[in-house]
């Protein structure tokens, strides 16, 4: 075949970005996505255990020719921006080197995410890099656009946040919503690439399954978003895995300050997505194979009879959950249309 | 091959034993059922569309090599029991005839789960056979053995309310239950063999979205069921269609009267299961490929920190949520052992 | 959601494309390809069962917004080109009378692919234009491409026989090729969206079968082109359905006139698609997942011991195999870059 | 829930059974099927790697309570048959043990299927038990019936050979076969529970791939077995792994020394297998979803007009394909009918 897949720069890059932790899941996409940006510059993927494969080996439909590294931080210079997908706690060290360094950071993991320190010790254990707790911005885009537009590290949301908060922020920025409750399910690229035998494709065919029942990690950071709205609720969650691969559901049951119409309701919704780029308001319910493989966050609310609020939202867990939500706000860190190279 | 599946008879039979409307998944598998259970005689196994064929040529893996017939009520001497399934409406009037001729009915449908007519109207229109409207047991094996052993029509209950009853039926006889929210999910089989485009396999591949968002039929039904053991609870109700084929996980939430500790409601559900053949009360999360095929039903319950219930069950919604609990409820009215058959 | 997906064209456009049974799978990928084309404009999508519905509503994932209308052949004045995604048998008389009227027509049908008429009315009945007949190139790309830009009536292969045909053709136009076995396998989407029961989800998850196993109507398309290439092989062909959305399989096996290094084999396939654009020659087997939503053929040659030559190839069914070949030679059809708009 | 599943032994049990590396995919069934057979007795279950969990934590629906404990060859009195389900080469020392000790073993492993100490070793490596070599029955039921009631020691045979040679056994017992293709496809049970990334949910959902393309262990099994029955002919040989978890077909094609008629063919296949409890043979091509959880073989043949032969046949492959064709050969070995346990 000939040279089909290179990268189409319109001019100067924007930035030059490297992406470290590239061959999970979530940094694979990452480095897929900036290879094809037509304003960024895939310089650099690195891995531990794979170091030394062409990330095309790993993942040949997403036609990056460029082979893993080991991360030398020494060796950083001509990088303006890092994506960071390593696993919650490794990943703080190597933020705060590359800040250090004054890259430009979107960390996917979760360590900064929280802004209490005593709930992400909670949740997580001690944290890799104190001095930066506290200093990113949260990359939930549409909550945060205005700050990340100057952000210099930004947290991206956990895909259950992303769905769940989107899900229900039109109502908690109104401080309407007393308590959520929330069955979230999810694909098995959210259990990440090393398997265990729970996904193993024998294992999780034909089947279905909540999972972390005595409390996921995502809820904190769910009541922590609900609250910066100004709806400080109790949120009870609970994930379950589902046997396809890209695609997470949020299905949020709602009690509120005061009886709502659905008509109002939806009309709510409507006005407070209506111009956002990736976030479109359904009529009906949402479905996973309307936004695989895209950033979008499709949302539908209803209110039942008796005044319970049900909101739906459907991601791709590893575009608007994770590495999408990423480039979408590298781009507004660099100053470029935030839907760039995501479409 | 030789005469492999020759019906396995231990003495006379129970009962000589009619399936109506065979050709659909809940039938067939009813037929399935009947055809290998030791004490019950399958004479007869019927279908509109697809009389003239075998059951075998549109469910091979069923091994029921009896050929599909039209009903006909005419000539239905020597039959002592049938298992009707037929959609919601059209049932009622074979189950009414079929009762006048003295046959023992256990009915598949909605058309006698409901206790109350307005309700019935409200969700499914005028009623088939109102003369025999609130005359049938609800087939909820586990709350109503006792009226099941001299019942002469059952009500099977749907497949959502078996789920979420059963999940909730510890707490809510204590009259414990305030309010729930019920999200719950269900393979392919749940929706019927006439496909539309929704279950085609390309459309339901790596798919996965609630449905029914407005209000689905099965919601009623299970406040009628909380109510009657003691716990008359609003429920907010959700289903969801996943890729799969048998399936049903109920995820409830809770909210209860008065705020109890995690032990005491684990203990309380163990004691409550502790001699039901088919309930099994686990140590952690259900999971699908565990009752896959079977006419179990898995529970665990736990309560958060803020004393929220999750209470979670799975069945395979064909069997225990269907055609399985159908025979269970069928060898009580017979005086068989409940399990005959299901194992 | 802001207005995301107007279409990008550049500048003005090459041609005003009409999908003609757009609301059929292969058509509304037509549909969507053409409408994200840089250098085509899509005027018009048509279907008769559908018409009036906004093929979004059909297919959200393809955002394509426009309205399904019912065609009228009188009323295509400003129409330069069409892609025909009718059944087979239905297609040709639409297809005549659009070339009537002087539009560049890519037929996505069985209707104009056989060379031989007696063959045509064996495997497919009657030619529904036979003035038409034997007038079509033959749209396998990377075999007609010389033939392709001049053409004005492109018929496009079957999906089996361009992957089989392309994982033979380097032996076959050697003359080398003198019997072939091929076994194909190719996900539900091949089926067709008017579904019976074998693509209902239930029935077809983990499941997998032959079929058409006393002849497939692709089996003389496949050998009318291993002869035209230079192999008048026999060629016993077996199609199986996988219980996956899109995707197909061709393992293809030949005996040879005489024997062969596997080097020499691998060098020729390696030498043969070094310069094209869609066909890439691996090291290794192929799968599906790497050509899935792509217009890429993956093709892998070996021979083993005794001189027997196992070929592999790998396309996506409604890209390669349907809509997306269609799309590559209507780009040649018009003086455009094979590529545009498959990337 | 009630003491469910305790074993119903039909009086004093044949042979009290071992099952060693019940761990696994294959030895798990095979505890589950000794399990709930009516003549066999579980004894014990062994593991190195999951010792001291009960098999119920790792296969829920098979049921089996028993804990697995690693095996101590100098504690087995007691045990009178042994079902050895390890890895190829990894078996021979421990069946060599057992044997010595007096144990009737069913082998799982390829370590006894090949005749020919050469061809062992080439695919193989080095033997691990040099002096039973050669000492083994080939558990193919159906061809070696006989000399299995008086066998002390048996080698079941791989699932690809049990598939293919029973797909072509009737015209190889004639001479008939010249040389056969086979394309053989099977789900990821037979990948083994130790996974890696091939079978991953998110790696093997809508995937499908050749692999083993320059050579697989089980084609010199199938020659073997072929030239047993009277054709000593060439076997090309290539598997695939398919998205579903168990199942697995062979579609052979074969060169006849002389062309035959169908009607001939598919007479001599139904005489064939008219008697075999276990091998259907069908009047059109066979599916996986019929014999899933089955011990049974389906069948069908049929030849295309220029005289090739396509048989195709379907068995579950850790079923027919391991652990079920494994009980049905004890059975034999104990003088049981072969039939016992396995419906």
């Amino acid at each position: 075949m000939a040279d089909a897949y290179a990268q189409p720069l319109d001019g100067d890059p924007a930035a030059r970005v490297l992406v470290a932790g590239a061959s999970g899941f979530t940094g694979a996409l990452a480095a897929r996505i900036v290879w094809s940006h037509p304003r960024l510059e895939l310089i650099a993927i690195t891995s531990r255990g794979d170091a030394g494969k062409p990330l095309d080996a790993l993942y040949p439909r997403y036609r990056v020719p460029l082979e893993l590294t080991e991360l030398d931080l020494d060796r950083i210079e001509g990088v303006d921006a890092a994506i960071v997908a390593y696993p919650h706690g490794a990943a703080a060290p190597t933020v705060a080197a590359l800040r250090a360094a004054g890259v430009l950071v979107v960390d996917l993991s979760a360590d900064f995410r929280l802004r209490d320190r005593a709930t992400y010790e909670r949740w997580y254990g001690e944290h890799g890099a104190p001095d930066l707790f506290g200093e990113a911005v949260y990359g939930l885009t549409e909550l945060y656009r205005e700050e990340l537009r100057t952000a210099r590290l930004v947290a991206t949301p956990g895909c259950y946040p992303t769905a769940s908060v989107l899900a229900l922020a039109p109502l908690a920025e109104k401080g309407l919503v007393e308590e959520a409750y929330v069955a979230a399910m999810q694909g098995t690229s959210g259990y990440g690439r090393s398997s265990d035998d729970s996904v193993h494709f024998s294992a999780m065919t034909e089947n279905a399954f909540p999972y972390k029942t005595e409390g996921h990690r995502h809820r904190p950071e769910i009541e922590q978003e609900l609250a910066a709205l100004g709806s400080p609720a109790p949120v009870t969650f609970v994930p379950h895995l589902l046997p396809l691969d890209q695609g997470e559901l949020a299905t949020c049951f709602a009690r509120l300050a005061e009886p709502l119409a659905k008509e109002w309701v939806q009309a709510l919704y409507r006005e407070r997505y209506a111009d956002e780029p990736f976030v479109r308001v359904l009529d009906g319910p949402p479905n996973l194979r309307a936004v695989r493989d895209t950033n979008e966050c499709h949302v539908y609310v209803t209110v039942e009879e008796r005044g319970r609020v049900m909101a739906f939202s459907a991601i791709d867990n590893i575009w608007k959950g994770a590495s999408g939500q990423g480039v979408q706000n590298l781009n507004l860190m660099l100053g470029l249309d935030e839907t760039e190279g995501l479409r």
